[in-house]
């Protein structure tokens, strides 16, 4: 077990950031929650997922919505204590811990904060290996686990409890509508599982892996006699697909997702290349000069060229410089059932899926 | 007590139908509903409110949204039983009766139907005395009462709790999000409370006022020495506002509402004048001649002209004859609480309230 005070919130929120694949929000407003969490309820536990019994009831705290909202619509801190009551009164027994579904800036942070105000400890695992934008998109799903029964509530205290859902996607869209009609942002506890299905199905140790990238992106220039992007290529396993200047960003809203995509002018290496994004919420692809060379499930995430500090959707500017890496998804993705969920396909690429790693090799071979 | 079979149906739709005000539904639709419960499980006993015991728990079952939509998208004769399942558990003890919330060709049925479905009595009461659009418009309103805790399900299996909402408006829209996201129509049982409230607060033995308006319209004509207008004014106590042919009838839908109004051109006394009826799901608004002779909380109802057969805002057609009257509403709308729920300032008619007796009487005497 490990604890989590306000010091190791630093780099759990820059390395969620990362793995967060541009999607998963703003880690300083995330940040801010969790610090202030902690100030006033002390650090949190951080337990192993294989440390927790088989029929412990856990309970996954993330936000829905725009992270982008919650800085003009904050967190009450109720919220938590709302959903513990509503789920401990619907299984009739206390709550043995919490856990995060996504990692990212906003949603791997808001468990923490759960967790110190509720006085539980978190388990050190999720359910995406980094961040989707609709909530049947877990691995959860593929086990067969259903999203309800889910809690939702918002910071003005109206709350509601979804004991049925005749799909993970029927529970997408009616709290989707939910969460706009509360102002694009709600707090919500689902996939309330038992220990044994979280243990199945989860992603492992993700908040560990948070902490170690972050702490790589913090350190990555303390080895003067290495070129920090060699160094935080080889701590991450980043594999590198791009660099260049941010020349166009297209935005569009749906009143659902951030949609849109970014034109990357290429520099140093790629000089003379272009390439380009697209995105909802979290990056879906990766093309350069023509040749796509990552899509979803795999994780397309862009770092800032200089300081490798991850650069999310909502953060993307004209002029910004980035590299543009790509790092392989959780193997439960790249199952046929996991990409019916969350392949290119469904977010309306057409092309069939390629792991990023043989994509690149056969680029290269291509050259 | 007494007993609702599939005889005494016909009455009670049809008088429902008259008290909808416009709204509430085509009551062919809700009578087809009521009438198959009780072919496969039995007539249900209609109790008088006042033999309600005060600490009795009452589940009130409506439909929300358009009744249109239940001629393509039914009902699946389940939805009694999962809104009972979520209502007992929460309150951890049976359900005593269930109870109509608005009065209306739908709206009066379906109650009915659960009834039936679940071996339970129906008390003779609702929280209208007619027909209205949202759901924070009843005299629990006024009483203090919350919508919530509220229970929600569709046909389809989808099923929801609302634990808390702030306010009555805020369970109308969230409610109506999950309403148009389900299709556009769902059951619910909202305003669960114990006999002492709805003693309390509700519109007494509305049913049977249902009942004895449907077997006036349907008898209307047995008396051959008197005029049936007459037999129809003196048994509705309605007070006539025009006579006329729909000549103009103008819709639009907002997603949410049927909204619109319609245009009448004089017969008989009225022939040479004209008229204009404003609705939103019920009517708001009758002019006649540019005077305002009735408005909201009033009951403003269209009739068949030669049948007395109540027109529905969602059967209006150009060209059919019929009568408009004015029925005074419940008292406790026309208090200052009431006119704020549902007043005609709160459709956006520029206009105090007056009841509709003293407009009437009022534009008699400037005539």
């Amino acid at each position: 077990m490990k604890q989590i005070g306000i010091t190791e919130i630093e780099d759990i929120a820059l390395g969620a950031s990362l793995l967060g694949a541009g999607g998963g929000g703003d880690p300083y407003i995330g940040k801010l929650i969790a610090i202030d969490a902690i100030k006033s309820c002390g650090p949190v536990n951080l337990i192993d997922p294989d440390e927790v019994p088989d029929d412990a009831l856990i309970m996954p705290i993330a936000m829905m919505g725009a992270p982008t909202v919650m800085t003009e619509k904050a967190i009450c801190g109720n919220e938590y204590q709302t959903l513990y009551d509503i789920v401990s009164k619907f299984y009739g027994q206390p709550i043995y811990a919490v856990m995060p579904m996504e990692v990212g800036g906003v949603n791997s942070m808001l468990p923490i904060a759960a967790a110190a105000r509720l006085g539980l400890p978190m388990i050190d695992c999720d359910g995406m290996g980094r961040a989707f934008p609709e909530l049947q998109m877990v691995t959860f799903t593929i086990g067969g686990v259903k999203a309800t029964p889910m809690a939702l509530t918002d910071e003005k205290g109206n709350s509601m409890f979804f004991c049925n859902t005749i799909t993970n996607k029927w529970t997408e869209d009616l709290a989707r509508a939910i969460t706009m009609e509360c102002g694009g942002e709600v707090t919500i506890s689902l996939y309330i599982m038992y220990g044994k299905t979280m243990k199945s199905y989860g992603v492992k140790n993700t908040i560990t892996l948070s902490s170690q990238l972050g702490r790589l992106i913090r350190t990555v220039k303390d080895a003067p006699e290495r070129l920090p992007e060699d160094v935080f290529l080889e701590g991450s396993h980043g594999i590198r697909l791009f660099k260049g200047k941010i020349a166009d960003v297209l935005r569009e809203t749906n009143g659902k997702f951030n949609l849109g995509h970014i034109i990357l002018e290429g520099l140093g290496d790629h000089k003379g290349q272009s390439a380009e994004v697209v995105f909802q919420n979290e990056n879906l692809s990766a093309v350069v000069d023509g040749q796509l060379l990552a899509t979803t499930p795999d994780l397309i995430c862009l770092v800032d060229a200089e300081t490798f500090n991850p650069v999310t959707t909502d953060a993307l500017k004209y002029g910004k410089r980035v590299m543009v890496i790509g790092l392989p998804c959780y193997h439960m993705w790249r199952t046929r059932e996991g990409l019916e969920l969350v392949g290119p396909r469904y977010f309306g690429i057409d092309s069939d899926y390629i792991p990023v790693e043989e994509r690149v090799k056969g680029a290269a071979q291509n050259v």
